[in-house]
């Protein structure tokens, strides 16, 4: 176990370091006059954070054999993405969260407007980046389809959707499929196109694609089992955002509609889905695999 | 007159029947959960609007013979845009307004939640539509170039750095240049794509591209030279937002840093620059000059 944490702390470093590093390229201003709008969007992007998809994203790509530029730019866009809806979820109007990865929010360092306007920026700039950035390996077409499932992913039917039932779920309460449709949209679909992206630039065979695509969707799905689980008994200095939140909010949570024991007993039937996934794959899944025991083993 | 302002109400009439037919086949939902964030999208993209940026971008379709079945997806894309913008921009944390096209804004109708997330699914939509529409025509390097020159327009560098620079110029005081970058970024940008995403499908020469452009720039200022004009003059139920707003927020503009009769002058020289780049281009202008008409005599 102590080899493994090792592993895979190692590979969470370099993960990082890549996507901070093609991060701070891209976000550098034009013009002086943006400077502090500049600072906001490279705030609510390069500190910290478990860079889980970026990991995903890179560990895909090794499997699949996807050269290192390319990966760069989707882990990039998909990090993005990401803390675009962290900074928009965060909003007084929305979650009302003032602590981010043991930092204030984005709306509390930087004013709700400006937290408005860099969450809109980090989602364009994404889009820019898997647009622009070439490689030896650039494909438009390949590319153009990236786009399509990155985008689809993060519409009205995809996260932004998802962020609404969270909403309107406040203070209701769902049924299992209702909250499953819930997660799926709003955490899942960006965990999934974590590997969608490497899989539209390898085209394997459809065997592989099937697996990894589903081995996503149990990844997603136990990322959301583990966040409630969490929230309910990590500190707020460990999570680095206030514990205990969605349970005072009367969030919907697996935890809430389920009960505990139901919950985590849900957590083993769905890593060992993941798990069947990865088993069924040829070749080496390790990395794969440590970053599914990463998420269902994570304190914070 | 007469005639002139009846074939620009042709032209606006047919473009805006066009885009709202495109948007209500795109603004459905896939999940009955999602019908009311889908009513919210629906509510801010297609009630009413002049529906300038899509009357240019048919326009200069036309003019470049861009096939319709691709104008549409461009067209689309950037009213979705357009549309987003104004969400975001009406938010109590922004500009706080009430009143958009003689309606309730969106975060008023919807609540301030929804109209946040509804703004960021709008602008994803766009690079959905922009990505995946197919037509006959369809080239995924031409399309990928459009999709980076619309994220540029709209991201930190463009239309969201735009807005910032605006929320930051509250109560102070910027010279001529400093507004002009100002509105270049928050309004010019996206009036610029409407000429850019056909040409970079019709790929002509080097002048005709120069020249529309130009157009397209002398266009985004003048649009918003007359926006500010009108702000001071026009009623409220004329122009569908509050008038007199800008003024009393100590809003930055051309009226405020010039005085009016400068800024008239200003709108002068910019649609005689504007008319040049008309003159220069080959063949039939004739509904791009009716638009820079429509810009610079509206009344609303």
């Amino acid at each position: 176990m102590h080899n493994i944490m090792t592993e895979i702390q190692l590979w969470q470093h370099m993960s990082a370091t890549r996507v901070t590093a093609f991060l701070t390229k891209v976000l550098q201003s034009r013009h002086p006059e943006l400077a502090r709008f500049f600072e906001a969007m490279r705030y609510a992007s390069l500190e910290g954070g478990k860079r889980i998809r970026a990991m995903l994203t890179f560990a895909t790509g090794l499997y699949l054999q996807v050269p290192d530029a390319e990966l760069d730019i989707y882990a990039a866009a998909i990090e993005m993405i990401h803390a675009f809806s962290l900074v928009h979820d965060d909003l007084p109007a929305m979650d009302d969260d003032v602590l981010r990865r043991g930092q204030p929010t984005c709306h509390v360092a930087f004013g709700e407007s400006t937290a408005i306007l860099c969450g809109d920026a980090l989602l364009t700039n994404a889009f820019e980046v898997l647009s622009g950035a070439m490689t030896p390996h650039f494909n438009s077409l390949k590319r153009i389809k990236m786009l399509n499932v990155l985008a689809h992913s993060m519409g009205a039917n995809g996260m932004a959707g998802g962020q609404y039932l969270d909403i309107e779920a406040e203070g209701k309460s769902l049924n299992f499929e209702q909250l499953r449709l819930l997660h799926q949209l709003k955490t899942g679909a960006l965990i999934e196109a974590c590997v969608s992206l490497p899989l539209l630039y390898a085209e394997p065979d459809a065997t592989t694609k099937a697996n990894l695509t589903q081995f996503s969707q149990h990844l997603g799905l136990l990322f959301q089992i583990q966040d409630d689980l969490l929230d309910g008994s990590a500190s707020t200095e460990k999570l680095g955002k206030t514990a205990g939140k969605d349970e005072i909010a009367h969030k919907a949570s697996f935890v809430r509609i389920l009960g505990r024991s139901q919950t985590e007993a849900l957590l083993q039937k769905e890593t060992i889905a993941a798990q069947a996934c990865l088993q069924t794959l040829q070749g080496s899944t390790e990395l794969l695999n440590m970053i599914l025991n990463f998420v269902i083993n994570r304190d914070y």
